[in-house]
């Protein structure tokens, strides 16, 4: 008996598991759903929960595990997120703490973790559809509020594009047809509208010039939960460091009828 | 300085809490999201909101109120959900109790009150698009299992319609565009594929034959999750009572982008 072979989601999960791969995600096993991390102690998990759920293009919930449990039994049920993305962020009250690439020795039996949906998911359909995603893209703070469900609460965070006008129409319907995974775009064109912060980008680098014929799209970004558990000072909050997302065995395409 | 004119679903939500109307929430307010209620103690909220999340289809959560607060303040902000809805189900360790018109009295401050999508809300839509409502339609028990979230588990409620093979892929389409409300058809043809059972609906009246030229089809249905929560025997359960749903001010359109 000879086990089944490894699907690619599975082989880049064992490669992270044993340090061959430690850089980001991005581009990685793509076609499979990304997911963003959230984890923290059951004491704050209704409440991040329902901060989720009143900020569900933001952050849209994929999966739960239980308290204790370190297996996505519905997303990638031979995964242990203990130690299959390839860098943990860490937080003390707050404080950004060293990164780790093995969180074992933190894990306790009250630790929950959510599986949060990435934009990354997207990339795959965006470039099917003649929708470029290798450059122009930002993550960014904006002003708009977004619902607060104490202690968690913060301003939106987006992800930005330039696109050209067909490509704004073209990237529009591709991502309406994921609606567990942000969706459709929520702001296009000026971005003091909605009070993007193009001086300081999250993600992404420095923000040069707008060439002539494009357009600013702005998508709700998965960051947006964990910039809202960064705030809420938790003791102990981990996450998966920024471009660096937990892979699930679910084709992107799935998620479409999720 | 004069007040602004109720719209439709707050005049009717008025009428129900002056004791005006007291009958079913269907065919009233038509347009308006209506909402299945669920109301637990904040004790079992974040495992009943875990059950919901891992059965988002038959589930779909579009607001919890905080523990204590009875005012939908993103779907109906002037609202009390303690008054609003025309027939409360009671329910003590499992036990059904008489139903009620008003839940003030067992009001508490733990109390955390879930409303989650009703079918009803399709119904406008489809008969815009030709597809008729108003019979061949039952809520069937089906032998698939959810996902379980101690102490919450059960099988999966369906919603069967008896529909065209045209109006059957008419359906299907304008269902899908509410991703947020049960979504597109999980089956359609036997029955007996899915288990549903037949000879006991739970709303609808007796299955007559099926007539030539139809074919059977099947939704999620929101009462999944009020059946889970009476299996779960919890010391006090609070729904709304069958067919007497919450009326949203929300129209149904906007649940395409919600």
């Amino acid at each position: 008996m000879t086990a089944a072979p490894l699907i690619e989601s599975e082989r880049i999960r064992r490669d992270i598991r044993l340090g061959r791969i430690t850089g980001t995600s991005r581009g990685l096993a793509q076609g499979f759903v990304q997911c963003n991390l959230a984890i923290l102690p059951k004491a704050f998990a209704f409440e991040f929960m329902l901060y989720c759920q009143r900020n569900q293009r933001a952050c849209p919930v994929l999966e739960v595990l239980d308290p204790g449990d370190p297996v996505p039994h519905m997303l990638a049920p031979n995964a242990d997120i203990r130690t299959d993305c390839a860098r943990y962020a860490i937080f003390r009250d707050g404080a950004r703490q060293a990164d780790a690439t093995d969180i074992r020795d933190l894990w306790r039996d009250d630790l929950v973790a959510f599986l949060i949906g990435s934009g990354i998911t997207f990339d795959g359909a965006l470039e099917k559809a003649g929708v470029p995603t290798d450059r122009y893209r930002w993550v960014l703070r904006s002003t708009r509020p977004t619902q607060p469900a104490e202690p968690f609460r913060g301003d939106l965070i987006v992800t930005m594009r330039w696109l050209t006008p067909q490509q704004a129409i073209v990237a529009t319907q591709v991502t309406a047809r994921f609606p567990f995974n942000h969706g459709p775009p929520i702001h296009l064109g000026d971005p003091a509208a909605i009070g993007a912060d193009l001086k300081a980008p999250l993600f992404g680098g420095p923000v040069p010039p707008m060439p002539d014929g494009l357009v600013p799209v702005f998508w709700e970004c998965g960051v947006t939960p964990q910039s809202a558990a960064e705030n809420a000072k938790l003791p102990l909050f981990i996450a998966h460091a920024p471009a660096h997302s937990f892979i699930t065995d679910l084709p992107a395409e799935r998620l479409m009828a999720w």
